[in-house]
This record gives C-alpha cells, structure tokens and sequence, in this order.
C-alpha cells in the first residue's frame, strides 16, 4: 500500500493534528511489510507493538536528535533527519556486535512545522529501517518549541555474544571499519555556507546522512572482537571510551589514519586541519573494534593501531605518543 | 550503592556537561539489582544493554513528555515528572496484557535546568520503574530549548496471547480497572493555583503521577479479554479507539459511572462537570477491558457497560443513546 499524503504542502502539523499526522506515518509504516527476521506480530496502531522475541540477546538503545543542536532545517531535509535519527540507534545496536532489527520514533515539533517535511521525515527513517533490515514498529507525536527526534533501537544477537567496550586486550589489533572526519569536514562545509557542491557532496552527505556499516557489527562479533564502539564522538574520544572501560591503552597508527584526499582540499580552503576531523570529529558512525592478534579481519576493517599497557594517563596515545590536551584535541606531536 | 550527587543545588544541567550528568543517573541506576524477571545481561554504559529475551511476544511502546504541554515545573517535581514519563510507558505495555520489563529514557533540556531536578527526575524514574518490576536500562541527554522525556518501554507476553483493541465482540461486558476523572480533576485544579490542598492531594496526586495498575494487564489477558486500552485520552476516546477498531459500539451505564465524592465538590467549586471530568478527562491510565459475558472479572475490575452492534454513527453510547458532538464530548443525554 502506498503512503498516504497528510495533504498539501502549506499544511502543517498543527492544523492536521496528531491523530491524521499518526494515521499517515502509520499508513506509510503499515504498508511496508516487515523484513524477514523481525517477527513482527502486532504492527503500529495499537498500545504498543508486539514481536517475535530475538534468538539470543535483546539489545536496546535510545538517542536524540535537537534542531539547532544536531541538525538544521536549513541544512538537512526532513528525509535526511529521520535517515539520521535510525542511524544513530541502529549503529549502536551494531555497536554491540547485533543485528538492527526494529525502530521506535518519538517526534515533537511546532505547531507550524510543514506536514510535507514530516511526511518527508518518515520516509527517510522507513529507508533507513529497509537499509538496516529493521522495522519502524512504533511512534508517537507531540508538541514542541523546536523539533525533537528521539529513535529507540532495538536488535538480535542472534546467539553471538554481544562485544562491549571492555573486553580489549594488551597486543590486540584496532581497527576501523568505516572512515571518520568526513561528517566533520560536512558541518564545516555547512557552518560556511557551503550548502551544495559537486565537489564536496560526499562529505555534505557524511553530515547529512551517515551510513554506518551495520553488517560489520555482527561480522566483529563472529570474528572474535574483543571490544566494540561506534565513532559517534569522534574518533579519539570513543577510543578512549574502549581505553577505559578495558584498562588499557589504544595507540593509533599515524599511517594508516591519514586523511582522505577529498578531506585535505576543503579543509585548506576553511583553514582547518585534515586531521583533527579524523581523529576529533563525530557523526560518522564507523565501528572501531579491537581483536586480537593474527585475526583475520573481517571485510571493511582496517588495522589502525595496536592496544598496549597502561590504565594511568592518556588513554589514547598517537604513534606511540601521549595524546596532551584538556577537554578535547588541542595538541597531537 | 546509593546514587551520588551530581553536585550542589546550584549546578546546572550545562554547567555539569552530558558525561557527568550521564554518569549520575547511571550511578542511580546500575547500583539497583534489576528485578527478577528481567533478565539484565549488559546494563546502561555500553553502546547499548542486552537483555535475555523474554518469553513469548516482546512488546514495546514509545511515549513523549513535554514541558509546558505534559507538565509544568511549577506544578510538578523532577520525581513526578519522571515516574509519570515511566508509568504512561507502562502502561501502553499494560494495556497489551503484558507485563512491564524495561524502560529506556532519553532526556531533553535546557542547559540551565538544575541538576537537583535532573537527580530528582531520574529517581522518580526509578521508582516508577521498581513498582513495575522493570529496568532503567538505558538514556540518552541532549541540549534543547525545553525539557523533553521520551521514554521507550519493553515488555513480555509471558506467553499469553497479546490482547488488541480490535477483538471486542457483541455482548462483552465492557470493565475498568482504576478510575477515571481525577487526573482531569487535579489538572483543573492546578490550573485555577491550587497547587497544595489536604482535601485534594488525591486529584492533584492523580494529575502529578499516576498509578496505572500494571498487574491488571497481564489478569485481563489471562481471564480471556477481547480487548484492552490504557485510558491516556479519555474514557469516551480510548472506549471509542477500541469500537472502532473492533466494528462494534461500546454503550457505558451511567450508573456505574457516577463521579466519586471527591470529585463533586471540586467540581462545583471550578464550575466544571464532575462526569464531564470522568467521560473525558485524560492522562488517568485506567484500564478499559472487554470480557465475554460471564467471565468472571479478574480483581480490581467492575462492569461498566456492555458491547453492543454497530459500526456506524457514534462508537460510544452512554445509557443507550448517542453521543451526540464535535471534536469532543460537548453533550450527552
């Protein structure tokens, strides 16, 4: 069945009202059968959704997006933003080494909000769920100030168990599946006017949309991953996050975290650094994993550096060097 | 291990930065044992928890508090806020005839909100959570405009078949567990200043933080309900939700559906209608079930009406006759 459209596009949220806003997410939502391995049993419409409970582990995760704090109407359209917001949920639930398997979406927005980018948004979290072979499963519309997305994921080990953040070991091998600075390199980009280019549209796209690698999740796992994250917070900040967590240090490869060459051109037309978005800049969402050594690794990853001793100081070293700074990246040797 | 402090009265939600704030909650939340019956395997800290998967269906429900909208600060505390944020949850899964396992939180606000009534909310959360028998097991902080609370509940069949709105068949004595109109009665109130009051602490308690009986989900499914909803929009709303859904007409017996003492006197008072606050006033979180007729009602609850033919015209009649209005419930015979 084909979504239904809420009406024209000089309607709003508020003169339809949550009950037609629902009835058109739901009818988009509805129509689209479920992906094979979500079992889902009762759909949305209902007090709440009913599946088929998960072989194995049942993973949960919840995030948020703000306008104004982590996306602009101006900058990303309503389709971006609830591509955005499944993203986020599902490269956590991948984060664990699981598979994506359903979505919940809580939307607030003004009154004034153009029912057409709401229609807009939800098209962009049903292709995102199709993307990640998860279903949107249940939502909720209010009002509010300023327009609020918060996405709750929810995933299947399938039987693996889940890879945390502390299971890194001294000699084991980091790598990366995905890249990390483009997103960074995009908000410049979008901070400076930059709002369309041929030049630059992967990175607009890395800001706007990001595509984590939700298969390689589950692959680390299989693989015999020792610790797991994705790189919402940028690279260096999530490494520490395993750092910690596993009582020990990451030491990041110089090599083979150079800058892409697509990374180097903007960031000397803005007067930024290449690779402080590599190594500092968030939203990209790639999996950063640790396994120990001799694994073959599984496609996509890369090897990008080495887990050596220390709970004590920096937790993230850089060539073999203290990484030195307060709060966030000001100082790499 | 008891929850720490976050800091004095006086810090804020901005002055404390997300991973403080973040480590507070959690610090409430992971020193509590998670209830039997949840089965925690990874709690809050990771990328994401994991939960054994519960028998039979799994069920999961999304609901959103806006200040302002939902609640006011002047009227409510953080720990009412935050239980209410739970217990609506809840009750979606309730209403399901299933039982509440876990509850993931994701909250929004302005960077200015005190960190006490951060601390406080995560407590009523907590708390909620306990009466339950549910787990915190994971959040979500942002920056926004206003307080924002999206709570995303899971729940567990157990194995009995989920109870939906659409299975009400002619016949069914139509019962409610709880009661309805005090929720309306204390917003009222609050409304016109009264915001302390010995002789209305119930119906400012009923608007503040409800008490959904959770258990009577689980009893209506096992007792054989047709159908079953939470009253978050009104008795009449919700009772017509599930005609609709079920092609079939709910007729309520004033009789059994006279407002308590307490309410009158409010009533008269304000210069509002105590039934109008019982046929229509919201955010209750009663139970309204369908039983065959004969069934023997599960405890808690009472007959108060009984489905009858029809899908067209007014779902919900009321003595027998229409309902007769607009938008709302503006007359009735």
């Amino acid at each position: 069945m084909a979504a239904e459209s809420v009406g024209s596009p000089a309607e709003s949220a508020g003169s339809l009202g949550e009950d037609r806003l629902v009835a058109s997410v739901l009818a988009r939502v509805t129509g689209a059968d479920a992906p094979a391995g979500v079992g889902l049993v009762v759909g949305p419409g209902d007090d709440a959704a009913v599946l088929a409970p998960p072989v194995g582990g049942l993973v949960l995760s919840t995030d948020t997006l703000v306008e104004g704090q982590d996306f602009r109407t101006a900058w990303s359209s309503g389709a971006d933003v609830g591509a955005k917001a499944a993203a986020q949920n599902f490269a956590d639930i991948a984060a664990m080494g699981a598979r994506p398997v359903a979505l919940l979406v809580s939307l607030s927005m003004p009154g004034g909000t153009p029912a057409g980018w709401v229609e807009d948004l939800s098209a962009g979290v049903a292709a995102e769920c199709a993307r990640a072979g998860a279903a949107l499963v249940g939502g909720d519309v209010s009002a509010a100030s300023e327009v609020v997305v918060t996405g709750t994921a929810v995933g299947a080990t399938d039987g693996v168990a889940p890879v945390l953040r502390s299971g890194a070991r001294v000699g084991d091998v980091v790598a990366l599946c995905g890249e990390t600075g483009p997103a960074a390199a995009g908000l410049a980009l979008l901070e400076t006017g930059t709002t369309h280019s041929e030049e630059f549209a992967r990175l607009l796209a890395a800001q706007r949309r990001p595509v984590p690698p939700y298969a390689a999740g589950p692959a680390a796992a299989r693989a015999g991953a020792t610790a797991l994250i994705d790189t919402s917070d940028g690279l260096v900040r999530d490494a520490a996050r395993i750092a910690r967590a596993s009582g020990v240090r990451l030491d990041l490869d110089p090599a083979a975290l150079e800058p892409a060459p697509d990374l180097v051109a903007p960031a000397e037309r803005l007067g930024a650094d290449a690779r402080t978005w590599v190594l500092t800049g968030g939203e990209d969402h790639a999996l950063l994993a640790c396994f120990p050594a001799g694994t073959a690794l599984p496609p996509g990853y890369r090897a990008i550096g080495t887990v050596v001793e220390g709970s004590d100081g920096p937790p993230v070293l850089f060539g073999g060097l203290p990484w030195r700074g307060g709060s966030g990246w000001t100082h790499w040797a």
